[in-house]
């Protein structure tokens, strides 16, 4: 239950048995189309959509590369060790990245976007990392964000790594210009590809600007994708594999997987905060895709999740940086459904216990079916 | 038989089936621990090696990004279209190449190299395509052009990407600084993954200059490399599957490997050569993982090929910029057997005649089959 990469299903890891066949052939042509077109439902776009063959941090760097040229003003919400990151990263290539900062477990309001976009004289872009991972926190303005960017004249890119699939972005209704995600997150395909949307405003921006970087370069994955084919040679067996996990999305439909992922974030958190295991982020900007807890006073972070794996199998994830021992994180993305709640609550649960600190089991899984009652199976 | 991505042997794919798991545990440093330490007898090198989720231009471009500063000169040997375009994204980086041409189907001699490094004030690499897949010509003089770098005080930089595991490249033997290559060439594994080596004097300056990019900053495998694991995402099944890949070559040996595509390449210049069918490429300089091939005069490039692949079941590459429609090129590479080598020349045979010009393909046949005898199986 790790905050990706999340477990890939059946179905999507035998794709990646199919023949390797030749990238600048008819079958390959017939394997991007379909992918493309089913990632522009699930980006809920008409926008384009690149593959490339790289990370999420790779899909990021490609968004910053192609759009922030030396000088240019940048706005970025910091709420999180991602969206600083993503900051700096904006300043290492001449950027001039203007950081909006709320107090880690919430965000800043749009309002501050809005006061900070007026005193930027060149903004370029207001870029957000729509869910930072690190505390699991949504930046429920993004909406807002891309009104702020529009207001000034400005791009507004949107980093959804670890949320594309998982929640609603829809892209084109907000007025969102590019959009990042990867394929092991949310879409529960496996690593080592992401994906980036390019509206029309700045794909015409990025074919007169190119990058440095040749293999981070959009233009040339938009030119090739009109003959359905990647620049450079695609990591097949991946392609394949996101093939079959967009289908399975596009099956389910993006309503109602949104939905399981908001009904079971909210089985963890009620039922958590019941016995009290108390989510660490305020309640208006919390993650449905990374729920994060904080320990009871005195719990021991490495003794608490090697007994939850070792003896009971499930995996969570600790705190980052300056959360490192204070709260526990649960992936809750991709295929998702209730008996991974429940079977998670009843290791977190006997855990626990095992390291001292006694929560009512029982009553935390009632709560939970209580919440899971929508979903069925 | 393409020049790549080539065939994966079942026991590689296979292995992509491997549970993903967290690229931050003990169970992905015990996958990338043994992947690194047979990559080492690959390149027959002690150099780190840093493994990256991109495609083997990325991985050329990680080497350029890393190594070239703007206003730093770097001999390139020109000899192809692989050759050309290095060297132009050494300029596009604000870096000098300069350029030391062939005539195609032939490569530069190294006192070329000499004199044109002679002239090079501030000569930072000398950066070689070993295997130039356009033409299907390999620079026969990779320890000369070592050499010539050495004795100015330069960095030598090999782009093995579709040679390294099909003939020699011993990097420490030869005094190479770096040397890139890709999963899905003459390692046969599947596409998605490059392979970069740094000596120690390459690392100090690595460590000391990152480049702007930070998915391809080295300093960050390297880094990385001391824990086993990667700065970012690992494309996971690709990793599982290269490890098999590696595998495989180890247990074959190197010396084994490079002899077995040194006799199916001869097999294939000599019995072609002996029905008229004449080599592209000069031999002191010609590919033994790339066959090119120049056709008769008259032939029509597409109705061959359609027919080998349509007909006999065989794919065939075209000829690439200035030579498409002059010849047609083999991929002789990875696990290519002495039956590929046979079944390869009867369908050719076949779509030769099936086309209009009949050649002897029981005498083609014979030739290849008295070359192949080294090889059981």
């Amino acid at each position: 239950m790790l905050p990706g990469p999340t477990n890939v299903p059946d179905r999507v890891a035998q794709a990646m048995l199919k023949p390797i066949i030749n990238h600048r052939s008819e079958g390959f042509h017939s394997l991007l189309k379909p992918i493309i077109a089913k990632a522009k439902v699930v980006f809920e776009t008409q926008a384009d959509i690149a593959v490339l063959t790289c990370s999420g941090t790779g899909g990021v760097e490609t968004a910053v590369m192609n759009v922030v040229r030396p000088g240019d003003d940048v706005l970025v919400p910091v709420f999180g060790e991602f969206s600083q990151r993503l900051a700096d990263s904006i300043d290492q290539v001449g950027g001039h990245a203007i950081r909006v900062a709320a107090p880690i477990g919430d965000a800043p309001s749009p309002d501050l976007l809005e006061d900070a976009a007026r005193k930027a004289p060149r903004l370029k872009a207001v870029f957000v990392v729509y869910n930072d991972t690190s505390p699991g926190t949504t930046y429920r303005w993004m909406k807002e964000a891309s009104d702020v960017a529009k207001a000034h004249g400005a791009f507004c890119i949107s980093d959804a790594v670890s949320i594309l699939g998982g929640d609603e972005l829809p892209q084109d209704k907000w007025g969102i210009d590019m959009v990042v995600t990867a394929s092991q997150k949310c879409l529960a395909a496996p690593p080592g590809l992401a994906l980036v949307s390019i509206s029309e405003p700045l794909k015409k921006y990025v074919i007169s600007n190119p990058p440095l970087s040749t293999y981070f370069n959009l233009a040339k994955y938009v030119e090739f994708n009109q003959k359905s084919e990647t620049p450079f040679t695609p990591a097949l067996p991946l392609f394949y594999a996101l093939d079959e996990a967009l289908s399975l999305v596009v099956e389910e439909g993006m309503d109602k997987r949104v939905a399981r992922h908001r009904i079971t974030a909210q089985a963890f958190y009620d039922s958590l905060s019941f016995v009290g295991l108390h989510p660490f982020v305020k309640e208006h900007v919390r993650s449905n895709v990374v729920v994060s807890v904080r320990y009871p006073e005195g719990m021991d972070d490495k003794a608490f999740r090697s007994t939850v794996e070792d003896s009971f199998g499930v995996v969570l994830a600790g705190g980052f940086g300056e959360l490192k021992g204070k709260i526990f994180r649960i992936g809750n993305m991709g295929e998702v459904q209730r008996w991974h709640v429940l079977t998670t609550l009843n290791a977190i649960g006997g855990a626990m216990a095992a390291v001292g600190h006694v929560v009512d089991t029982g009553e935390m899984i009632k709560v939970a079916q209580e919440r899971l009652r929508p979903l069925s199976g």
